[in-house]
């Protein structure tokens, strides 16, 4: 029994799942805690268990249905086959399993499972491209040395400018008394930065967002950086030999305006998300595409 | 018996101490364990007390002699009174104690206990004047969002520059390759950034300094980024009212001729060190000096 196809899209801050049927229909969906293999193995296993049990519950089925599952995993921190095997090895309860990386399935959901590339910003950043069967990953090296273009380096770069506004040693900026407007005082601010993680920051970009809009020149210069550092991942994926590139990811839309015109020019809209480029992968159809064969994941 | 001083140095690396006599003799000097009280108050605690007690031993005196000494403690992570306090009242086996921050002796000792700034550029950077009693601090926010011009942050900068060149989103540099060559892949450079401290990061500094050197134009604008941030802390200072501003820490020299000519023309040579700043805050005399009474910490 193996007619039913789960995909599974695990990132550093949540896990979501998608169950469909051989048809294609979908049944049920679910979100979960985080599943970065990287960052917690064990944790992220049990996330990804737990989110497809949901999702088998929200489907109606009994819990015993995700011994049918075809389940194609795109997980973040699966940087080489040796962590997808670990995954493919880990004992889920699936009937059979295709593991990949986040940005894998986000890229075969996004050109439906043809050649193109994706510029991924949400809190962190990383492009992908799949062509002839080749793949091509750059960035994605994490929030101290890169997730340039990311809302947690856009959420730093302002914070980093409230600092030095604080201390007078930049002029003052209506970004600046947005954010310093938050904490009690500076001492605040770095106590505060002494535990924060990349999610943390990156809950600040809605305000570097706002503060553009309303003209804020620090705002923009922040996000123009930002933008440069994408168009130079999609100028990268083009010189790889891609045709479409798509921008996904939670900060992705406020930034597209600001790439350059090489960049903006083969952006395409991406034609299915990551949960069915995960259900794809697993070999599973999705409503309105033809079913293939499993795209090849890392491991299987 | 209070015919001892002391003067101790605690940072976020390590601690050093210096005795010295009523008349200002140099009997003995060590150095220990990091002594950060923000970071770890009972490990600061412990170091300055084995600190000290390496000093006595060091003077050739008896370890009881340490009930004999007037102490003046110069702290990374006293941010306030209330630190201050917290450390004077520790308990700590001294005949007296006075406690500041390891900016004020820095200051202190610079300019021998006369009104003067210091920029301090070492793992981190802070900026610290006094002036007529009054005192003023900028900067010393911290590696995630701060630091800008110390060689913890001019590491991190030189890293990012290879990470980008590692992925091809940047054109390559002396610099890139000299730092990548100590690395086996990105993964590896990712891996280590995931727990490196700002100090790990510090230790690539010399790489950008010798890069420079080189004539590598990276590493120079890297270096001019971090003496721009400088020269801002010095010409704050300058507002404040002091006439003569002190360089130091570990990168403060390779950055000096990068100053701004304002910032430069300020420049003074430290009369003393930290360690012959916190003797005076306690109260002691310093060869070459006349006796002075305490400056005034923070607490005592």
């Amino acid at each position: 029994m193996d007619d039913l196809f789960l995909g599974v899209d695990g990132g550093g801050t949540r896990c979501r799942a998608r169950l469909r049927d051989r048809a294609g229909r979908r049944l049920g969906e679910a979100e979960g805690g985080l599943a970065n293999i990287y960052q917690d193995f064990d944790l992220a296993l049990d996330s990804i268990a737990t989110t497809a049990a949901a999702a088998i519950a929200a489907a109606g089925l009994p819990p015993e249905a995700i011994g049918r599952c075809c389940a194609g995993l795109g997980l973040a921190g699966v940087t080489d086959a040796f962590r997808a095997q670990a995954v493919v090895e880990a004992g889920l309860p699936f009937a059979s399993v295709v593991v990949d990386s986040d940005a894998a399935i986000a890229c075969i959901g996004a050109h439906g499972g043809r050649d193109g590339g994706i510029v991924i910003a949400g809190t962190g950043s990383a492009a992908f491209a799949l062509r002839d069967g080749r793949r091509h990953a750059i960035g994605g090296r994490g929030f101290a040395l890169g997730d340039d273009g990311s809302g947690a380096v856009i959420g730093r770069a302002a914070l980093h400018h409230a600092v030095l506004v604080g201390d007078r040693l930049a002029p003052t900026s209506s970004l600046a008394e947005r954010l310093l407007a938050r904490f009690d005082d500076l001492p605040a601010i770095v106590e505060w930065s002494r535990t924060a993680l990349s999610r943390d920051y990156g809950a600040f970009a809605p305000a570097v967002f706002e503060a553009a809009r309303e003209g804020d020149a620090v705002a923009g210069r922040i996000l123009d950086e930002a933008a440069a550092a994408l168009s130079a991942m999609a100028e990268n994926l083009l010189g790889f030999g891609v045709d479409r590139i798509a921008l996904i990811g939670s900060v992705a839309a406020e930034l597209a305006d600001r790439l350059s015109p090489t960049a903006r020019a083969a952006l395409a809209a991406p034609i299915s998300d990551p949960l069915d480029g995960a259900i794809r992968m697993a070999g599973g159809p999705v409503e309105g595409f033809a079913v293939t064969g499993p795209i090849g994941g890392l491991a299987s």
